[in-house]
């Protein structure tokens, strides 16, 4: 079973065909959030710490960290970008106990998130682009770290899925020529929107087979990328990481903080026999039960937790 | 292409693989609604009318009509059901232009449906035990209509997956002695409590791909067994189906009054490019957006569906 290992300190998750559906979080991403970049540039990091918490309690399992800023004083992300992901980094490894994906565009930031991480995080990304392996496969082999692998290469996206399936194999071939094995590649096979490409969910759903029977790997992508430009996204998010997970998609970049979302991937956890009992469903629907009823579904989410670690301590008391 | 072709008599409705999912309503049942049953007892069939408008507002393909009661007047349903049958289906055709499905137990109530339904109705169903067999087949060929097939036989419902489609296999075949085309039978593979057995979405799926692959079968099935017994039923209904969609389940006997899971129907469909240009999802927004803002949500529907029929008046209009 492939299985990618990924840790902070003290907490191990597993990406895998046999585990639940890994939910990474992709709230800390300064990408077309202006007011936040404005925050980082001048060094108030509060947004960031609300969004680690806020993640971590919704049931995000890995949170991506990106630092992609320009800031208005330096347009240099050459610059800028490795010393605000360190910190950034720094700053949520000390607030939260999950691993962490390290994601950037410049390479000089990633190996600064690297040499700041505790544990084994996650590299996010490397492409089919030639300049873009040979400056990040060596940082996965360096730090021994998974890494996501997008299909996209030098010609750019392809249209075609045959054509993104064989720009994942040649990541995955590179990848082995430096000693890196297939199960610490998580493929990104590229979700195009629906409302744009009518085939866009069916490639995903095929490609994730392909990419996990004949590649063996593990799979991720940007699944609300599925819904851009249309009315009710989140209906249409809702059933795309069902299908997506039925179809053997292992780990996903999303926003943790929509209960409908969250929902779903709880749902199809329980329904992929990976929530015995259906403890974890049960559990989550009784903080559906306290967001129907208007509690904020981040604050349901902490009372929930926090009960749950009471009930935990409550044994461990016993027992003692 | 499989395709089962079912007809009322001014409209066809093919459910196939490359046709948007079949959704047939399950309202119109008297079984385990004591009050409706209480009403057929004495002639008044006015929920039996609401339910078939209502669930056609909502986006009911095809109505299943079930006239299982056992009346307090008399306890024999060979006596009861067969006119009562032919009573519900002469109504709900007066009703609704969509095509029925005829559903009972008792072959006599099965014929009476087949009499009186006009066009070419779906007949629900035949098992794998031998005396249903024997009763239904020569109907299913005589009124040359499809039928749903149901994974059970003499020795009853296997826990089993690989026996539920070994008894699939043994109707598809006991069918063809009879001429009937595997087209014209749509198999339900039996969809177990996932709350008492932690495999049986995995089952459903894994069976919904062989059927369609080994059999050539349109499949179906009673969605909402799967969520029996746990909280949030809906929650996991809308995310099996969008799941045994992608697995290529191509019909649901279902309650097509629940908009979470019509939305989630809906999404899959469009996912599954069964839905040019997203137009029946943007549409359907509109509804889920008059939902959101207090609408009931068959009235929500009606009131699309009517102003989409004045908006393509106004086209031929134009056009005259």
């Amino acid at each position: 079973m492939t299985r990618t290992i990924i840790e902070s300190k003290t907490k191990t998750v597993a990406i895998g065909f046999d585990a639940p559906f890994c939910v990474i979080g992709e709230r800390i991403n300064p990408t077309g959030r202006k007011k936040l970049a404005a925050e980082l540039e001048a060094g108030d990091f509060s947004t960031v710490e609300r969004d680690a918490l806020e993640q971590v309690a919704c049931g995000a399992m890995v949170l991506d960290v990106n630092a992609g800023v320009v800031y208005n004083s330096n347009p240099n992300p050459n610059e800028t970008e490795p010393p605000l992901m360190r910190a950034m980094i720094e700053l949520v490894q000390g607030l939260v106990d999950v691993p962490l994906c390290i994601d950037s565009s410049v390479p000089a930031a990633l190996e600064a998130g690297l040499a700041a991480a505790e544990g084994r995080p996650l590299l996010n990304s490397v492409t089919g682009e030639e300049e873009r392996m040979e400056l990040v496969l060596p940082l996965v082999k360096k730090y021994n770290v998974p890494v996501v692998a997008i299909s996209n290469d030098d010609t750019g996206i392809s249209e075609d899925p045959d054509v993104r399936f064989e720009v994942a194999k040649r990541i995955v071939q590179r990848a082995a020529d430096y000693g890196i094995p297939a199960h610490d590649i998580v493929v990104d096979p590229l979700v195009m929107p629906v409302g744009a490409m009518g085939t866009a969910g069916q490639q995903v759903f095929a490609l994730v087979r392909r990419l996990r029977e004949e590649l063996g790997v593990n799979t991720t992508c940007g699944a609300s990328n599925i819904s851009f430009g249309l009315p009710h996204r989140h209906g249409i998010n809702a059933a795309f990481l069902p299908m997506a997970i039925g179809a053997g998609m292992t780990s996903a970049i999303m926003n943790p903080t929509r209960p409908v979302e969250m929902e779903a991937v709880r749902a199809a956890n329980f329904l992929m026999n990976h929530d015995p009992n259906g403890a974890e469903w049960i559990r989550f629907s009784r903080v559906l039960d306290a967001v129907a009823e208007g509690t904020p579904f981040a604050q349901a989410a902490s009372e929930a937790n926090a009960a749950g670690a009471g009930r935990a301590g409550g044994r461990r008391r016993r027992r003692g």
